[in-house]
């Protein structure tokens, strides 16, 4: 088995991680988890979506949010994410420096998120391209759907590539593989990865799995023997799946970094500092989340012993 | 990455999964799940265990459980668990075919377990090991806290290297490391099983893990990749873990199959049948339990397409 020496943690739980939330969390309550974050030394951080506040209540405050964190250099890298043009124009209009453009490999599921076939959101991405290159944004691009679709099931890994080559083409900076539903296994992961990097070595490539069918960490396992080094993970594992209710939504961050550390891979951050946020996210949603760490501690915990 | 074709699931939740409950499962209770796992295909089955009944009152009915399902030759393998040389006695009394020993690789963990110290534990085993030899009944040995120690923290490979010598110079049939208190992560599990089928090439090791930090999927697969193909899995993920209330203990049977067959690596074992059971095991222990497939279904499920 070959690691990295080093993981790059990209928090979600600000946007993916809230936008399912029944309760909207303030912007206090946002910049509290956000300086949490920081401190824990988490550096990148996806911070909220430019979406129709109609459509997604939750994320409504992301400019005032941006307002307010974006600050000076030694913060983290910022993301917001944007599905279309108008949520790229309001980015840009906040100062955003670096959005991410998430469109989705199955066109079924593309028609239910956004309301536009594959093809039309690829028509729109080299428009939003060209006005990110116009206006100094860094555009990142999600594939959602990577792994599989919900409603059209297997999506063949000759899909993705298709779709790789087409953002390569267009020099996108960071292509995320988005396992959206949790339908991912790890050697479909190690499979994909592979052929992916054999064809295109020097593209960075980002993960982001959820931990629906349980199989998160295994999947992260296998994308890291695979070469990949970047992951996008939601502290407390919030996020949910609106298919299965019930059902766990995103990896979770500090069982991620816990596993890392554990393995003896850097990621730069504290786990302590990551428990102690995740504490404070239970009662920002006023509900407990499938956070294992925040549970049973970390594996290095020493239990004293009874009777003695 | 390299797997083997098939894997061996070793159903532990009549023991380790009911041993922790609040309620006890009666003895009809135990037959129909029972029933569920021998329809669903599972081999290997650990029906229960010979403790004291006040010790452990919900295996007290182990022995009359046995007497109703120990049966025609093409039932699955039973084993029972035996904590000392009074539990093979017991064991054997009732016909008891095959027997897993238990004792901790970590001193202070044994002490608290079964109250001798390890020395004391194999001085122990080696007598059971002449008992069995004797009454024709094959023993298995699970080494607990072969990962680590919630009281004494790091248990060094060597230790384990030792101790798995000493099994296989008694010619166990097969040797089992337990994760006892889910401490263990992938890297760990891939040097130790590396390390020791370097040594012991001919061994026959299972796997016992649990999901006390959501690595229970991740270090099946390091586990995988180094040729192990025989896990310990408990029904729903039941088992708990003593020192970390709400955290969770064993990994779960149907999350594992799950992962299993979406990775091609067959079982022999219906995941609906899992997952039938896995239901009427919620109604017994009168709560839910930790398993992702109960709540958001197998992977390739495939949903209806709103607003169509």
């Amino acid at each position: 088995m070959h690691f990295p020496q080093r993981v790059q943690i990209n928090e979600v739980v600000l946007r993916d991680g809230l936008q399912l939330e029944a309760k909207i969390a303030s912007l206090e309550e946002k910049k509290a988890l956000f300086n949490g974050l920081v401190q824990a030394g988490v550096e990148t951080i996806e911070f909220g979506s430019f979406v129709h506040p109609k459509a997604v209540p939750q994320m409504a405050n992301s400019g005032e949010l941006y307002d307010q964190i974006a600050g000076d250099s030694a913060d983290p890298v910022l993301i917001a994410l944007i599905p279309n043009l108008k949520g790229a124009e309001l980015a840009s209009s906040k100062g955003v420096e670096r959005v991410n453009f998430v469109f989705s490999a199955s066109n079924t599921h593309n028609l239910q998120n956004v309301n536009k076939t594959t093809e039309q959101s690829l028509k729109e991405l080299e428009v939003i391209h060209t006005f990110c290159q116009t206006n100094g944004i860094i555009m990142n691009v999600s594939i959602a759907t990577s792994f599989g679709c919900p409603f059209e099931g297997e999506v063949p890994s000759s899909r993705i590539h298709e779709l790789v080559h087409k953002l390569i083409d267009l020099k996108i900076d960071i292509v995320t593989l988005a396992d959206t539903t949790g339908m991912a296994n790890p050697r479909q992961v190690s499979d994909l990865l592979e052929s992916l990097k054999k064809v295109h070595p020097e593209q960075k490539f980002n993960l982001h799995f959820h931990n629906t069918r349980g199989m998160g960490l295994a999947n992260i396992l296998a994308a890291l023997e695979a070469g990949a080094d970047s992951f996008d993970t939601s502290l407390g594992g919030l996020g949910g799946c609106p298919f299965a209710p019930g059902a766990t939504g995103n990896v979770c961050t500090e069982d991620t970094v816990h596993m890392l550390h554990s393995m003896g891979i850097e990621t730069g951050i504290s786990l302590e500092g990551l428990i102690e946020t995740s504490r404070m996210l239970e009662k920002v949603v006023g509900h407990n989340t499938p956070s294992y760490i925040l549970k049973a501690g970390p594996s290095d915990k020493k239990y004293p012993v009874p009777n003695n």
